[in-house]
């Protein structure tokens, strides 16, 4: 028999794990069922500490992830790691090698691990991380790690809104990754060179302290330099540094104003994506009818986009479907 | 002085490549003033064929999608090239080097290239290439290529809002990067593996069709089975196989049914990244009064993200501000 979510609530709230995964399980399909349960819960969430995690393919961000997610652990914190992964949605299936890493995480009850594939045409991959997100935190995470696989606008959005975002790059990696490694640096509180035991981490570094001090001379009233932190995964090195400087951007958004702006930020943020989400749910539920017809009127180029997307909007806001 | 929009249509029309430049500026930047010009563009859009194509990074798309724009050229057609570029939007410019690359088509009349910055928070990337696509099909280019740089979801999305979706894939690319590619066949019409100048080159078109292979056992019936092309575009090679798969997949949908229901596909897509725009841009315009307030009832935890959704929603659909 199924369990409704308001009974799962009392027991997420005592940390127990299979009724977390059968929320999670629910909030990540949007079940309207579980809508009012995810709202109990986002008015008792806010303690936990969120930490984005981003970077290029290559940067070794998964075994970052992995060696810190366990030093929180020995620091007596327990971890919540949502992994966002591109490649579920459209091959129905994880494959990613790097998660088996994790797998000596995996036997600690203090660390939760959640693989969400991202959505596809539904879409709602931002909202339902956010909801993920505060069911751990009233589950009892002090941490929570949301590491974003791909490096599309959304997956770099979800790593922004989070309380501390980490900018993973590494040495030795080709042209075109670096292009798009300058594209994400800008969303970055810490930035971590990973790989740093290999010969030409040394050049990575520099050039990146180079490329920010570019950035900083533009900017030079910002409250927070974001600092570089070198850390090896295989040797074990860094992390030391990397904790204490997570530490650090912590107190600092807790001391200044700038903690209640990133905290508005990130609502408005969240307010805009379960819109669109909402949307797009209706969007689906009602394609037979209203939407079918005005796409049948847009193919025939009837009506435009814009007079299709307003009167969108107008329909989807009737509450009562 | 500023030309208003419809005083650019006639000169769109002729193919004036200053005005076409102009235009695009404003519907990127989703200028209000050129939305009555956008919707007479739509009208009379739909001559095009639309090309999406994708990849991982280090596939080599941006040289063969050069390559490809030159045999079309020569082919006869005008071509029209609108790369969507993660690099640009936080760090403020384009740097991909590839770009350089594309710099022996762009001294031909009948090829335009648009190199797009993605969106940041501001989103509105699918409206925006759908919008200059219509621009470019009414100037009278026959092929529109749409190549996205990144893989994220809507990366992958906007590639599939084409006419045809081409996949990229290459030998030697890490774990990393064949995970990701993993996620994103299944969109594809047409498989290209690229630099198959590379000794390496032929294991990699085996595994493919291998894995293709498997996935046909499941939709045994599909009417199109996308066929796996090899180019080299160092030595030139493969793509007069490419262009005939083009144009057999441009057959295929204008003989079928197909065509219709992808047109469809594309058209219901297109009225909900519009929709999730205006409201977007709604969103921002009205951050100062009621947005404002919302957000901050929601950091305080006095309502749900849900519910803040819906008032969004309802707010957003009066259509005077």
């Amino acid at each position: 028999m199924r369990v409704a979510s308001r009974d799962l609530l009392p027991r997420v709230l005592k940390g127990e794990v299979a009724a977390i995964a059968r929320l999670l399980s629910r909030a990540e399909a949007a079940d309207p069922e579980c809508r009012e349960t995810l709202g109990e819960i986002y008015a008792r969430a806010g303690k936990s500490h969120v930490i984005g995690i981003t970077g290029v393919p290559g940067s070794g961000k998964s075994t970052m992830v992995a060696v810190l997610g366990r030093r929180l652990r020995e620091a007596g914190h327990k971890v919540g790691i949502i992994a966002i992964d591109p490649s579920s949605p459209y091959s129905g299936g994880s494959i990613m090698g790097d998660r088996i890493r994790m797998s000596e995480l995996a036997g600690d009850e203090g660390v939760y691990i959640r693989s969400m594939a991202t959505r596809g045409a539904l879409g709602g991959m931002a909202r339902a991380t956010l909801d993920s997100v505060d069911i751990l935190d009233v589950a009892g995470y002090d941490y929570i790690v949301i590491e974003t696989v791909g490096v599309g606008q959304d997956e770099v959005e979800i790593a922004s809104a989070s309380h501390t975002t980490l900018v993973v790059s590494a040495p030795g990696l080709g042209d075109e990754i670096q292009a798009i490694k300058a594209g994400i640096l800008e969303i970055a509180d810490v930035h971590v060179v990973s790989k740093s035991d290999r010969p030409d981490a040394r050049g990575t570094i520099s050039d990146l302290k180079q490329m920010l001090a570019l950035g900083l001379s533009i900017d030079a009233s910002a409250a927070w330099r974001p600092p570089v932190v070198a850390t090896s995964s295989l040797k074990g090195e860094g992390f030391e540094e990397l904790v204490a400087a997570l530490e650090k951007h912590k107190a600092f958004l807790e001391a200044s104003e700038a903690g209640r702006a990133r905290s508005r930020k990130i609502a408005e943020f969240r307010m805009l994506k379960t819109a669109e989400d909402l949307l797009r749910i209706r969007f689906h539920e009602r394609s037979a009818g209203l939407v079918r017809g005005m796409a049948d009127r847009l193919v025939s180029r009837e009506i435009s986009p814009y007079a299709a997307g307003e009167q969108l909007i107008e329909a989807m806001g009737a509450r009562n479907p």
